[in-house]
């Protein structure tokens, strides 16, 4: 199958490309180094030492045998995206291509503007080329568990059958996500599924709950295989923040009452899940969601599963509740489906008290290149009180 | 009240400013020009001989003694919107500052990534500005029915109760939009839902059936205050495009089997349900929808009414049924809520044969402006089965 990867060279992105790359398909990884752009501006950096794009490649084929190619570019450029499809010809394109952060575009009008027209329009490029050059290719889009927020119903994978006034029909799950950047991803799935319907794509929208863990099967063959390992308030999520905290013994800090609760996943699991996915494609014109996680924990709960890990380790490790930079709600109902993707195969990794010692193990590695001033949050959700603009790009 | 008309220069957004204008209120009105631009670009006009704005503006002050500022500029550019924010400190703010056409936005990937983003970006900026400048105004944002799409339940007005699973919440009403247009339209709301959700800003989504209807108090007195008229393919609404080609002897071109139900309303009615909206504000944090229409009609029984019409003035008129340009459903059900405004206490005018002859008597008055060859559908909404663009910007 020819697989082309968009954000090839990010945490999830270069992972699965290496994990498509070790089955024997030929894939492409497409990226802009936004990511590391990101970084450079916010003075913040992947945990992980991280090679070029261009050394990465070489590595995987001194390692493997196999080449991955590689587009440089920004799918907001239209010539650019339509080229690679054209050239390419993907039978699947996993889009990982999106700026992915909420706090990110939570930072200031410039921020919130950037990420949903880069998301939007980016996608919008993909679906243009896909029907132009591409039409039976499939298209897997990462979206996130995030754009349902937090309703006081079972959340569905998708859609719901909603039955009112004595009729019923099957429609798209309502969404209330809970910043600017989770809405980019509700953008995307409107115009995704109105692709499907009126050109008959073919697409899933995976989402995703939230990711940890830094090893997979291909990236610990080398350590120039590494993928990169955020902490940071931006692109740090909660498990691979508090593991960072512990081990440089700062407090793990739980955003308000800590009972809000979300879907985890290890990143292992997010490579089974694509393949998974891409070797069950819909049918054309079908726009199909899979919620792709594994367990529900609160916040609270991850804290304390890193708190007792640490332990073990030796490490002191408090725990620290801190005012909630965002407008959410601190404790709520959840429960989220998450059956298809079991129906397809997949097999949990589930989080272990082991699993955070290995993270632990290997964040204890690389504890010298931690810049623990970029851990706490600056950027707040609610209105600035003062005129000061909250933007944490000064340099200190 | 201080009212800023953003589109003011539009269809509905001139007779807004003059109706507000015309009650003692202190009106300002920005415009960017740019549905006259997409008339220059189409080889398409009004009907109705319009001024510039200037000489609009001059004439109401003529003819009322009263003055309404002017704001010329591009809400996508945020350092416009903020200053005029800043300065005129609007009290409600009405929002028709969008590109407004289906098909518009349907005419290739150049149109439908500028539709998208002119919308949301302009919209975006517009939430910023009044988070940090005017958190008390009034956002008055015209919506769409068209987010709705037509599903099989009843259309409620902007949230419907769902039980499911034996628990039950207060949810957005799911849409599935028909075109990229319509799309952009979801999105704002989304967006306009979160600011009011995260921020406290309160705002009031007007999702508007499609409206008709040439005069209302204000334009009619001197023809130098008229609106524009549109009746092209891309701006035209349906009932405006049956009554001028019922004048030129075209036949009413329906698509397919007209079984299309969609909620219609008198421009009148648009400036008094606008009228109605702003003299009773949300809440802060407030998000509230109204659906804005008084009748729903299919497009067949529409034709219909024109064609009877248009028999009373003598008129020879035919209907002829096409191949539909867009991808929809041609017949199904329809049933969409509109009592929150007539709670507020809207008195509709209704459609009646005696409003459509005037219509035409006005439309034979301008019939040498009429340009014949921008009625008929050119922009498909299916996939181009041919490699030729079906862009319809050619100069013929």
């Amino acid at each position: 199958m020819r697989v082309l990867v968009l954000g090839g060279d990010g945490y999830l992105g270069w992972p699965t490309a290496l994990h498509f790359s070790a089955r024997g398909h030929e894939v492409a990884a497409l990226d802009n180094f936004s990511r590391r752009r990101y970084h450079l501006e916010l003075g913040s950096d992947s945990l992980t030492p991280i090679r070029t794009l261009h050394e990465r490649l070489k590595a995987w084929r001194e390692v493997s045998g196999r080449s991955v190619e590689a587009y440089i570019g920004d799918i907001a450029d239209y010539a650019f995206i339509e080229r690679v499809i054209r050239e390419f010809q993907p039978q699947a394109l996993i889009h990982y291509g999106e700026q992915p952060s909420a706090p990110y575009s939570m930072i200031d009008r410039d921020h919130a503007v950037f990420t949903q027209s880069n998301n939007v329009t980016g996608t919008l490029n993909v679906l243009f080329a896909m029907r132009d050059f591409a039409p039976n290719c499939h298209l897997i889009k990462l979206g996130t568990m995030g754009e349902y927020g937090t309703p006081n119903i079972d959340i569905e994978e998708g859609f719901i059958e909603i039955s009112h006034n004595g009729r019923s029909d099957v429609m798209p799950f309502p969404k209330q996500p809970g910043s600017l950047y989770h809405l980019s991803k509700v953008h995307d799935s409107h115009n995704i599924h109105f692709a499907c319907r009126v050109w008959g794509l073919r697409a899933t929208d995976l989402n995703q709950g939230v990711v940890y863990g830094i090893h997979t099967e291909e990236t610990a063959h080398d350590e120039r295989l590494l993928t990169r390992f955020d902490y940071d308030e931006c692109f740090g999520t909660a498990l691979n923040r508090f593991c960072v905290q512990a081990v440089i013994d700062q407090p793990l800090t739980v955003y308000g009452r800590g009972g809000q609760t979300r879907g985890y996943l290890n990143i292992r699991d997010t490579l089974q899940c694509v393949d998974l996915t891409a070797q069950n494609p819909p049918a054309a014109g079908e726009f199909r969601v899979f919620n792709q996680f594994t367990e529900q924990f609160t916040v609270l709960q991850l804290a304390e599963t890193v708190a007792r890990a640490g332990v073990e380790l030796g490490l002191r490790v408090e725990i620290e509740p801190i005012e909630d930079p965002r407008v959410e709600a601190e404790e709520h109902y959840y429960n989220a489906k998450h059956t298809r993707l079991l129906d397809l195969g997949l097999q949990p990794h589930f989080l272990s008290e082991e699993l955070v010692e290995s993270m632990l193990s290997t964040i204890v590695r690389y504890k010298e290149r931690i810049v623990p001033e970029r851990i706490l949050p600056r950027i707040q959700w609610r209105r600035p009180v003062e005129a000061e603009p909250s933007v944490p790009t000064r340099v200190d």
